[in-house]
């Protein structure tokens, strides 16, 4: 019998690595344990049923009983850290393991009581990151998910008129709020949500993750950034296009196909084995060869200042991280590839599509056309 | 000069208090810091143009200039640790405050590396409990959303034809999922999205928190709770009504008749220094006196096993909560007053509303008609 617990105390929006064990949703932070074989979730009235239904847990105990136990001690109005030293004596656990991110007040109140505490260094299920044919499915609904939502958008741009220096949909100015909420309707129709989808025109572009709002004008660069949490399986789906609607010129024709080349360069070199920063170091080489410049400035920075990508799954940014990371990427990982210029006074764009690390050439988990200049 | 600097790390969707703090929204752990009377931001490149714009720090420092500083002084790959000395250094900082849930490795680290940390017990910002004017409309904004939600739903079961054991909209059978489209979907278009809403018939609303899925049947109790957060001032709203499509049945009516007696017991007496438990006893009082039972049973509990409300703001749940708390309420607090009754076999029945606290009579921050049997 073993006498180490792994154990939790968060919600499941917050612990990734809970939602990925528990295999259900709970807003509000409460116990979880892994003992021995076993995984245990401590719920109140409130969770418990749905818990018994929804979750893979092996054993649901009632937090009700835990707070009666702890009351029976001498404990008036038991806290989580009477709960944990409760359960402790219960299932004879001799001491815990917990994740990074367990909170500090806990951690102390647990010391405090003598009760034997660790904090694992780094990923606790580093299994996370090797996605499952399953896992890869959902991903890829994710991200069919973003390609309603481009179609809608494509269609909205395409069916606005340009007015000098506006862009008239159904008789209104055209606003990326109004793109948004039909890239989001879109999205809920295909059985996900885009809480943050990007629509950023111009020099609003050029902050990567600004949302974007009001006007957007004819002629000027539209980075659109849709990454969809599915609702049924809680994946998520991230992709990126950059629009013009209008007439672009030659050097945002330019802006485009380097990004677009970079993308190409980057994508190439995803393979099993090979290291993160080498892929990054691709989307670099195109951009340097063609002479776009990356530097900081006192608003921020010009050129391509975020990494080539980063993992994707039940959490949006997640291992491995594609930038100036010395680490090899692994089979069955699924990493998002999206370089990008920016360059306020012409605009910015991002190219962005999810792929799976193989032996061989990354199988594509993300597929939409890559027209951009909508007439 | 003060030497003690509060200390964030963590994201804006984690931490509510630093998304209260910085006044925009940012997705992943980042160093944020009061000191003395400054609020200090300290962000990457992919973030610092828009923490320039949108953020209320008084000062944004680009991390990379931080991590140039801990690469000066001989580390290789500064880590979050690493950062917040360099920080402590060039501030001048002697010690941090950090809050509860403050990440356990990084506390450590910093201990570690002998950094003077203390935990901070309790709220942070105990103002946040008290709502401005502006944040209570921002609530009713969000309630106003949940209207919609609420109205996109009346007419979908109005508009359903019932057949046999069936409702059947628009030729196919109504089920849990359709609602929730059309909810989202309105709300989407009143600026909101409630990603968990609830549409749960029969006996899945006696689990208050299973989302519903599947057929939805006429003549049964149909819970629908609709928390939309807004898009542009992050604040939620959080309300619920129940219907039925049908024929209600006299105990049906009966058990929508308590709920409705004890949510205006309990909203009566929502007052300035009144205690919490005080206000959660009138619910208990009504269903006692009507001879609706609580008690727990194997598959969880059945009758009344929640409490009456919670706090809404910034988080969905937040304080003061409105249950077995010997807490008096504040003046400008606002709170969701949220009986229910669930019993397998008959179905759940809750109604919820959002008030503010006031010297007198709660000031309303949701309004939308109680009409239920729906024909």
């Amino acid at each position: 019998m073993p006498k180490t617990a792994l154990l939790f105390f968060d919600d499941t929006h917050h612990s990734i690595d809970l939602r990925y064990f528990c295999g259900f949703e709970v807003h509000d932070p409460f116990i979880a344990l892994r003992f021995g074989r076993k995984i245990i979730g401590v719920l109140n009235a409130l969770e418990y049923g749905r818990a018994l239904k929804e979750s893979s847990f092996d054993e649901v105990i009632p937090l009700e009983e835990i707070t009666t136990a702890a009351q029976k001690a001498g404990i008036d109005a038991p806290g989580p850290a009477d709960h944990i030293a409760a359960l402790a004596r219960r299932l004879k656990i001799k001491s815990f393991e917990v994740p990074e991110d367990f909170p500090s007040h806990l951690l102390l109140r647990l010391v405090d009581m003598y009760i034997d505490l660790q904090v694992i260094e780094g990923a606790i299920f580093p299994e996370r990151e090797i996605k499952s044919d399953a896992e890869a499915k959902a991903i890829r609904d994710g991200n069919r998910c973003a390609s309603a939502g481009f179609s809608a958008a494509e269609a909205m741009l395409r069916a606005a008129t340009i007015k000098g220096r506006r862009l008239v949909y159904e008789g209104k100015t055209l606003t990326s709020e109004c793109v948004r909420t039909a890239i989001q309707t879109a999205c809920i129709a295909t059985g996900g949500f885009p809480a943050d989808a990007i629509v950023a025109g111009g020099d609003q572009g050029c902050d990567p993750h600004c949302r974007g709002s009001g006007s957007l004008r004819p002629h000027d660069l539209i980075i659109i950034d849709i990454s969809p949490r599915m609702f049924s399986s809680g994946y998520w789906g991230d992709m990126t296009r950059t629009y013009l609607r209008g007439q672009a010129s030659d050097v945002q024709r330019d802006l485009v196909s380097a990004v677009s080349q970079a993308q190409k360069a980057a994508l190439k070199a995803v393979k099993a084995g090979v290291f993160a920063d080498a892929v990054h170091s691709e989307s670099n080489r195109i951009f340097d060869e063609l002479g776009y410049q990356t530097k900081r400035t006192t608003t921020g920075a010009v050129g391509f200042f975020h990494g080539t990508g980063h993992g994707l799954g039940l959490a949006i940014h997640e291992a491995p991280r594609i930038g100036s990371v010395h680490r090899r990427l692994r089979k069955g990982a699924v990493v998002t590839v999206e370089p990008g210029l920016y360059y306020p006074g012409l605009g910015g764009c991002r190219i962005e599509d999810v792929a799976q690390v193989t032996d061989g050439r990354p199988k594509m988990l993300s597929r939409h056309n890559y027209d951009w200049e909508l007439q």
